[in-house]
């Protein structure tokens, strides 16, 4: 196994950073290498926010569920979903842009989850701990107004980024049949088969160095599941104009 | 700059393989690495099928634009965005799962995206290429219908890996400035500012070893945008129970 495949393995996220900022050649060598992902047709349609302004932080931070990292992270980066800089080049050509396309959603989504994954391994390879906030999306709209956002773009997800000043454990994962299959999805007749899997994340849970609890991987699921998740965001997409055809 | 960070910046798709298997240790070590990123409230909404039937290979090359690599490539993956594991959860614990969320379409689809993104570093460490193969989406439905990809899962993209029979260059990314903001998105008053970058594109695509072409970026977006992209997505997506709400 090599070095990278080695580092990919033994990702954990972190909370908790050392009060040091991140090198700025090396903050540059990050974004550049997270710029290096691929792109669906090349539209590159993300758009980076690194958030330096204390004030916008704390106004973040409190809009993502309190979680202080938001604001303690070395630095903290906005991951935006962007078709307006596509837009703007239909402006320069003469062109209609043709946006709202769910298609165009996807496309952005996925671009900004690659980039962002990039910078997440170059981090982690230089050292760094890192930590995505989804709960951005608890209030994408004022995320929006915070960093001024234009419209055909939404914040997808923020990113911690710092020197680690905790080591915790390595989560266990499903098992890997249970992930990847061959030639068809096949469901089993019994229904799902997650062999021991629950109790190691009982065990994981159970053990940890911080925030212990009881609880299975399948009850965790079961608990997200049957409740609403995040019920706004269509309406908050459509807004922006996304997924509107 | 580090190894990992150096092998990140130099990428760029494969799309001609030697015709040799990748060995099963590594092929393994690959997927566990995909496994370890990062998972939105640890659902691990992705399903990966590894297709090795060569007559659901070609099937699926013809339905993605005919891109013969589909079939050529030593591994065919598709990367299925995946609510119904998590659904089944809620049968193993007697709860209603409440899907259909759009929220739940964006986890699922940055989860598949942050599993294959941390597979295809783990496949260039190791000497492999990859080409993403978005063109699934030209016909998600019948996708699906081969991989028998049940409720509340659609494909996302491909992934080909194999060792490389070519070495294309890479392509220049949108520069730094442009992608990067700091604060907020700011759009400049005079319209979209690239630099040199239409150009830099433009002298990529006229001089690369293969497949040579006129064009700059904002020409290639602005054809993109103002036509049609994919308009059977949202239809076909809502069949799947996504983005009902």
């Amino acid at each position: 196994m090599n070095p990278t495949i080695e580092l990919l393995k033994g990702h954990r996220s972190i909370r908790q950073f050392q009060n040091r900022p991140i090198q700025t050649d090396l903050f540059q060598d990050l974004i550049k290498a997270g710029q290096a992902a691929a792109s669906s047709n090349f539209f590159q349609a993300v758009t980076i926010i690194r958030v330096t302004d204390p004030k916008k932080r704390a106004k973040l931070a409190s809009l993502a569920n309190n979680q202080a990292y938001v604001e303690t992270a070395a630095e903290f980066l906005v991951f935006c979903a962007d078709m307006n800089r596509a837009a703007s080049c239909c402006d320069l050509h003469g062109a209609e842009a043709n946006t709202g396309f769910t298609e165009q959603f996807i496309i952005a989504t996925v671009d900004a989850a690659l980039v962002a994954q990039n910078i997440v391994v170059a981090s982690e390879s230089a050292g760094l701990g890192i930590c995505y906030i989804g709960a951005l999306r608890n209030n994408p709209s004022e995320v929006s107004t915070v960093l001024d956002l234009p419209h055909d773009t939404y914040p997808v997800f923020g990113l911690c980024l710092g020197w680690p000043d905790q080591n915790p454990e390595v989560k266990p994962r499903l098992p890997i049949d249970v992930v990847l299959r061959e030639n068809s999805y096949g469901i089993e007749e019994d229904g799902l088969d997650l062999g021991n899997y629950d109790e190691a994340v009982r065990g994981y849970y159970a053990t940890r160095s911080s925030n212990q609890k009881s609880m299975s991987w399948s009850e965790q699921m079961s608990g997200m599941l049957s409740k609403e998740s995040r019920p706004h965001m269509l309406d908050f997409l459509k807004t922006k104009g996304f997924l509107q055809k």
